[in-house]
């Protein structure tokens, strides 16, 4: 079968495939949404078929983004090619993964995750992009899609997310390149996509943030902060989801901090826990002993509760770190 | 004399001169001190005689930018030619300035503020800069300067402050161009320097934005949010200062508000406000009905106390507003 041959790239699987279903990871943030819906629109410029999907709703503040209304929640096949996006391994598909169903189905996995599990028949992994969005662009060159405003808005959105605005240690000067060519291909201007990635927050947010800072603690000698928000206090706070968009970039500005975690305790009792290192330093290693992963300046897992066990087991795998 | 004749470019001036005084603003920012660093870089290159100079000291953060033990306070002559960068009007000089001893002397003003009054011999005045430091750069390829990794240096601290990190909405392709420029030329990766000059603020200083954030109230109806920090409260955060370094900006990013206001109470009992609007609102005018005074998306005032008869009057002008 076409693919059992590991070294086709990835271009030539999706040009063969007719029905195609595009994924991406739960709790998407805008590199997912963005890589998503521009690879969505490369590929419906070629005639293909698409569904996209992701186990999430996807939340209000990505509706800036062409094309979010066709993304949903199931999927229904059949499909002749399954490509998962910024996923790094298959529980990030969520309740959307089909083992039976998807066992017979060859399946592109995208990624820039560096801790990515080769979970695909063909697996497209570069942890040199700074995000799957980036990989998105060098697919529709490959493709032959022309990169017209819709696609541009979309990656540039996912560039920006991934890179807090390029602030990330793996901006350089051809990434700045890309984003000059997205600006030239129609995105809107670099002030707006920023404006609606970072300065753009509900108000119940801002209260979850507070709630969360209440409990910043600090230990000064090994420069590690953490801060963690109950079930409760989110609820108090009006604020449903357990993402809090940014918290733990923020406690990483700490003059003092070299890592920080935030834990968000979820419905269910499990936690959510969001890591962040400065350069140097290496939180992926610590999210992978936990069952998570990411980047070595940021991380992320989830773990079973009770909260304040999940605090103090990542704290002090934290404090040995340094 | 050469300076009277006003069509000549700046490169000529500075050519032609062999003692130079490069002076920057009080209260100087990054933009200042790096445009004026980096220029005293390249004419010295060119083997002039070149003093350095600010009113005021220069802040610890700037401390970053290579050559800053040579910017001085007084400055002593004789200088045949006088540069300013980044003034607006020669109230920015400070106590520099010296009409008798200058009145002679030719003076250059670069700047990139649309207010420059034109005080200058020559005026070199570019609005369509998003930096006084993109001045900068376009006259060392007058003056025939290679750029070197510490001119790139100052001149991408200073257009990273002025663009608070490429978030400015006059940040074009071209300038993103210009960065490419500076990081291949030498200058540090972008991320360093982005962590440089936002990433970084003292954890009691995050301790103080919490104690304010607990304040918080909405009106919804009208748009308009508000938190205050007691003197109280912001002794216990272990906070000195009453400037919160942006609280005001963050609190603005809430969806739900048009206008937000942040107020401290100082050491006196006296009341600090900083007022923020969005884009179609204007809150120098509120400001200046409190004696203070801004610009509209950006404004503030001194009250006298109690806070909360200072918070009370503010939040009702605010209402009024909208």
């Amino acid at each position: 079968m076409i693919w059992q041959n590991k070294s086709m790239a990835p271009e030539s699987l999706l040009l063969a495939a007719k029905r195609i279903l595009l994924i991406t990871h739960i709790a998407p943030d805008g590199d997912a949404i963005g890589g998503l819906l521009a690879l969505g629109h490369a590929l419906r410029r070629l005639g293909k078929e698409v569904m996209l999907s992701c186990s999430d709703i996807v939340p209000k503040r990505f509706f800036y983004l062409p094309g979010y209304p066709a993304i949903v929640n199931q999927a229904s096949g059949p499909f002749d090619l399954i490509v998962s996006l910024d996923c790094s391994d298959l529980r990030r598909v969520g309740s959307l993964y089909r083992a039976d169903e998807w066992r017979e189905i060859p399946f592109l996995n995208i990624d820039h995750h560096v801790t990515n599990t080769r979970f695909g028949t063909l697996n497209w992994v570069e942890p040199s992009c700074v995000a799957t969005s980036e990989l998105v662009l060098d697919l529709c060159d490959r493709l032959g899609v022309t990169v017209d405003a819709d696609i541009a808005r979309c990656l540039l959105y996912g560039i920006l997310g991934d890179t807090q605005g390029l602030r990330t240690d793996n901006v350089t000067p051809a990434l700045l390149g890309k984003v000059m060519r997205l600006l030239e291909a129609g995105a809107p201007p670099l002030a707006q996509v920023m404006d609606q990635i970072f300065s753009r927050r509900p108000f119940n947010l801002i209260r979850a943030w507070e709630k969360t800072l209440e409990t910043m603690q600090l230990d000064a000698e090994r420069g590690v902060v953490w801060a963690f928000l109950t079930r409760q206090a989110r609820c108090e706070s009006g604020w449903p989801d357990t993402d809090l968009q940014g918290m733990s970039n923020f406690l990483i500005t700490a003059d003092e901090a070299s890592l920080a975690a935030v834990f968000v305790e979820k419905d269910d009792g499990r936690v959510e826990v969001g890591m962040r290192a400065r350069a140097g330093y290496d939180v992926a290693r610590i999210a992978l002993s936990f069952g998570g992963g990411g980047h070595p300046q940021a991380a992320g897992c989830e773990m079973d509760g009770p909260l304040e066990v999940a605090v103090a087991q990542v704290v002090a795998a934290l404090k040995s770190h340094i």
